[in-house]
């Protein structure tokens, strides 16, 4: 039997719970308007770590280990980890699981891996292959800065159009039993390329990749975007989730104010310079992690839609003029009985 | 109904099939031992584009679309495709298939990759996610090296442990429905690391992570290595097969002759000067949909293991003194009533 409706999207009857899940933040993380939220904070940026990427590295492993004490679970019982994250080779998340004895399944999305990896582990769930899975990914502000950007000691300006990206990590268990909110639906992206070149511009490359992943979406599911009590797009930032309203627009549909943008959420974007707004992989993963599953838990949102965003150039296809394709992914998350 | 047998091993009792694959070569592969087993074969280092990661990512639209018409499915059939390479944020790929409208994962394993798209493409249509997914994957020589190594102007020396990064690319859709080779079993490996840290000598880097794969598989299914009629390690090559071998050897187990390494077959070691083989994702990926299951299906084996290596550091990892850590992931592919 098969579970498509319509052309991206499964439905997931069995509903996969997401048993447990946990948020690890850095220091300016830490103080914005989402600071009461994170598992931990890091007032050091290198998390006791000689390097940036092995802080990244380790940041993920505090952040699994948090999830599989809060689900109370044996990091043996696990039996596969989604993982990813921004740096070169995946490096962050492959020296963070090298000793764990896990089965691996690697992924690279840029800063929708955890949409990805959700949308996995929830399949692999729902068809019987894995009781718990976690899906992890996360980002850190200075190995980014300096792999993508220009070394941090530069002190290179930012254009108005500039994010900032997020330090920290977001874990999330998704198991066949238990309780918790539940992945009921997953709408699996294509790459859009808008031909936006401008690396400081990723709101604007990513945009339209929310965009037709959202629209598709509520085609498949025939659901408009009133039936959530919220959706998040992962990394716009308010240019990027100003051109989503836009485009939806034209088609005649209004995203209102039910309508977040994770990277929008996690910084006072005025008061802490972040010009248009958070980024990275783990701008989502630790919005969702630390924020979003409390409140559907909490009873504030009964449906969510979760729609991570992700830009997939790299300096080198910069560097050659290339653009910039985009990608989404969105699962739908609800509480039983919502 | 959980389907896993044993802690790494799923069996899918579905046997989803192999419906179509094809294989792509640079020049040097197209001279090798293997030339004949060859979708296409590319004069061209650049495959006419003006840039090597271009030319990669040309050579993986080929590929693409080579397997698409030899299965007689239109792309837009698919309902996903699973895709990596090795280059930083995995660029080829996801340039590949920026205009495909094709629902996209993609996936980082390092020279792994092919095992692991397999893997996951079999879970989903098994689950019944899908009809068709393709799992793609491939490497440069030339992109390779320059980001891994030295620029090519360098001519720089290679170490006698040296492996050469093959050239090529390998797809392969696999559906619900159909005939062909069947994939039976699938078997995810955990990350292992060895200690390694000379980038020169990855086969021995990986070839602890393909020993605890393939003890992993036969404990698990219960089969031993002559219930295989071939098992195929990644890109070992001549040193990390050996190894392989040697640790076999000390559980009293023999792996004969039957046990065959991508990256000792693709070239000819001597004349083709490729000190201990070939390596890269396309090295497994090429040999696989080139030679591997044209055999399957040409009734030369009945039973085959396919177990890709992968050395997950980058460039970074290994300046800052890491070590190279490996994995494998394997998947048994049989013909029907074999």
């Amino acid at each position: 039997m098969l579970k498509r409706k319509g052309r991206q999207t499964i439905q997931l009857l069995s509903a996969p719970v997401i048993k447990a899940h946990a948020a690890v933040a850095g220091k300016k993380e830490g103080q914005g308007p989402l600071k009461n939220c994170f598992d931990l904070i890091s007032e050091d940026s290198y998390f006791g770590e000689e390097s940036w990427e092995k802080a990244e590295s380790h940041m993920l492993k505090q952040c699994f280990t948090l999830a599989c004490d809060k689900g109370r679970l044996a990091p043996s019982e696990l039996d596969y980890v989604f993982a990813g994250d921004l740096l070169s080779q995946c490096i962050s998340s492959s020296f963070a699981f090298k000793d764990s004895g896990l089965p691996y399944f690697g992924l690279y999305g840029a800063c929708s891996t955890m949409a990805e990896a959700l949308s996995l582990g929830a399949m692999l769930v729902d068809g019987g292959f894995g009781e718990n899975i976690c899906a992890i990914t996360g980002s850190h502000f200075c190995s980014a800065e300096r792999q993508f950007r220009f070394p941090l000691e530069y002190g290179a300006l930012r254009a108005p159009s500039s994010q900032w990206t997020v330090t920290g990590a977001g874990s999330a268990i998704i198991s066949s039993s238990g309780s918790g909110p539940q992945i009921t639906n997953v709408t699996t992206g294509f790459i859009v390329d808008a031909g936006i070149t401008d690396a400081n511009n990723m709101g604007a490359a990513m945009a339209p990749a929310a965009y037709e992943t959202l629209k598709a979406h509520f085609n498949d599911t025939g659901r408009t975007p009133n039936y959530y009590d919220a959706i998040f797009t992962g990394d716009l930032g308010i240019l990027g989730r100003d051109i989503v309203q836009d485009l939806f627009k034209k088609d005649g549909v209004t995203l209102g104010p039910e309508y977040m943008d994770c990277g929008v959420l996690i910084y006072d974007r005025l008061a802490q310079q972040v010009n248009a707004g958070g980024s990275g992989a783990g701008c989502c993963a630790s919005v969702l992690c630390g924020h979003i599953l409390d409140c559907l838990e909490k009873g504030i949102w009964k449906k969510i839609l979760f729609a991570a965003t992700g830009a997939l150039m790299s300096p080198t296809s910069s560097m050659q003029g290339g653009s910039i394709p985009g990608i989404c992914h969105a699962v739908s998350i609800e509480m039983e009985g919502a």
